[in-house]
């Protein structure tokens, strides 16, 4: 016989809404062996879909909210290829979800920035229309210049009065060594608290040297380190990060899109998956993967329904069937009603 | 509207299904650091669990049945701390399925052969009653004596004419040289084709100098890698294995025991998560993953049921609702029937 557990909600602090194709056919990818690679298929994945932004979009978060999710961060792809498209049509989606799901938008170069002419002018467009945060993605691999690419995102942050939210794939010495730039940038800016790093795969090798040093700049500097459990890239050790003073939330990156056919959008599987791919294995480490998704994603975003979740009677809350949060975390059902406002939520089409 | 297609059932070719908790109450894990310490709480937790070793194999098993799962290769320990008892426990669950479940029984020795004295005079005692495997385990890194060890199982499988399933865990330059040594003493020992490695992490560095000549040497003696896709583990490069000759089969390892509170039995799942682990994205290396948990692992197995698949009318089949096997191995549902000579399966308690 199984309890009931009420728990808070989830928040997705890392998602790409706009790439997937969730609710659509079926997508063959082509194979690809470096960033470069996916890079390019993605966009050529993009041009070529049938179904809108928005459907695509809607398809995927709608299925996110049955499942949970109270507020999401969405990286959107800006790029003169695609124009203000994604982010429209993203905004779109989580209009229709409104009562239900908070989303923040990042105006996200993901084809690059100084390195893609006429994504600067993009971005400050679509910050000007309303996009909540800033993104960038790898000063030095992708945009070959961390420094002007630094410059340009920390200029639209702090024109906008924005905060940031930067991909950072970049591994070893060279990736450690542009998170502490970043960190010094953020602190020289004024923007402590306000700068979150996406993957931040570097962070994820403990036998590199400089790690430790890094991740007590990121912690001076109060940055957030957004983890999605990817199957075949680096985790963090977990204990390593947290105790190092750096904050922690949990998303689920892509979702069935070009760059890879996994992902359901659940944050019930994923934060299954950060247990499973980081062996968690004690009840503290399956608790800390639901707090990662939960809580401390409420932290970052700011979301007040998750944040003020209280027990069985908050009017924003989760029931399972499930006898413990570590079994919750390992079982990943899905919840049996999600409560916003003091009732269960249907969603019409 | 999806399709239903039909498929050739599961085989796990690596499962513990003696040390599992499947069914009985939650066990609350203590942290291990070393492959000694998850040793030490394996033992622990086996001999303070209430259920029998029938009861919580028959629980897993079973579940793996109607997720399709037709023939597994079971490792279950045989120490002096433990006599025969996990032996008869799983044979006893394996006769209560046997209409419907086909159990190799390796007899393993987990906790040490000559570094655990009593250890071989109980393998003796297996292989005579039955068990249908010698399993072996580390012989540098836990049993102290590489040369000692191989000796000892290589004489078992010859006296008894039993095949070798070896847990290979220890990874770098080490690693492939054991394996290296495990591949000459195959071939002197005229026993192409009849032994197994498991896990063999080491083979799961693509950028070890010696992984080219070390999958050459266990390409030559026919020897197979049963890996498991675990979370927190090395995964193969399945294109660098195969393309050296090398064949794979998948398995469950261990289930919801002392070593880590994951995995469901599930061969659907499992190959599921082989693909998210591997970063398979093509329509051909998800199909691959689907392949490593069916035919190869029957292949390995020698699985008639499995290997006699040749379409919708056959006997034994697995029927899904899906639209294809890629979508199938991202979207993991369970099957909508099992088919055993020709009707769908029940279980009876």
């Amino acid at each position: 016989m199984t309890a009931l557990i009420t728990t808070p909600g989830f928040v997705d602090a890392h998602i790409h809404p706009d790439k997937t194709t969730w609710g659509s056919g079926w997508l063959s990818r082509t194979p690809a062996q470096s960033l470069t690679d996916l890079i390019g298929n993605d966009l050529r994945a993009q041009l070529s879909l049938q179904d809108s932004v928005e459907d695509r979009a809607y398809a995927l978060m709608s299925q996110a909210v049955l499942n949970g999710t109270m507020a999401m961060r969405a990286h959107v792809d800006v790029a003169p290829q695609i124009g203000l498209k994604n982010i429209h049509g993203v905004r779109a989606a989580a209009e229709r979800l409104a009562p239900f799901l908070n989303v923040q938008v990042v105006a996200f170069p993901q084809f690059g920035l100084l390195s893609n002419p006429g994504t600067l002018e993009l971005m400050e467009a679509a910050l000007t229309e309303g996009a909540d945060l800033v993104g960038g993605i790898d000063p030095e691999s992708v945009d070959g210049d961390l420094h002007g690419h630094l410059d340009a995102i920390f200029a639209l942050a702090n024109r906008h009065g924005r905060d940031l939210d930067i991909h950072l794939h970049d591994v070893g010495a060279e990736g450690l060594a542009q998170l502490r730039v970043i960190a010094g940038r953020t602190v020289a800016e004024g923007m402590q608290g306000r700068v979150t790093i996406g993957h931040g795969f570097a962070l994820c090798d403990a036998s590199q040297p400089a790690i430790g040093a890094t991740l007590e700049a990121l912690a001076d500097a109060g940055i957030w380190m957004a983890t999605c459990a990817l199957g075949a890239d680096p985790v963090p050790d977990l204990d390593l990060v947290e105790s190092h003073g750096v904050k922690v939330a949990l998303g689920s990156d892509g979702v069935r899109d070009a760059w890879s056919p996994f992902g359901t959008g659940s944050m019930m599987d994923r934060a299954h998956l950060l247990g499973y791919r980081t062996g968690a294995s004690t009840d503290d480490e399956l608790e800390r993967c639901f707090r990662l998704a939960t809580t401390a994603g409420a932290e970052l975003l700011g979301s007040a329904v998750v944040k003020g979740f209280s027990g069985p009677t908050s009017l924003d809350r989760l029931e399972f069937a499930a006898n413990s949060i570590p079994e919750l975390v390992v079982d990943r059902p899905a919840p049996l009603r999600v409560i916003r406002r003091g009732e269960a939520i249907t969603l019409k089409a």
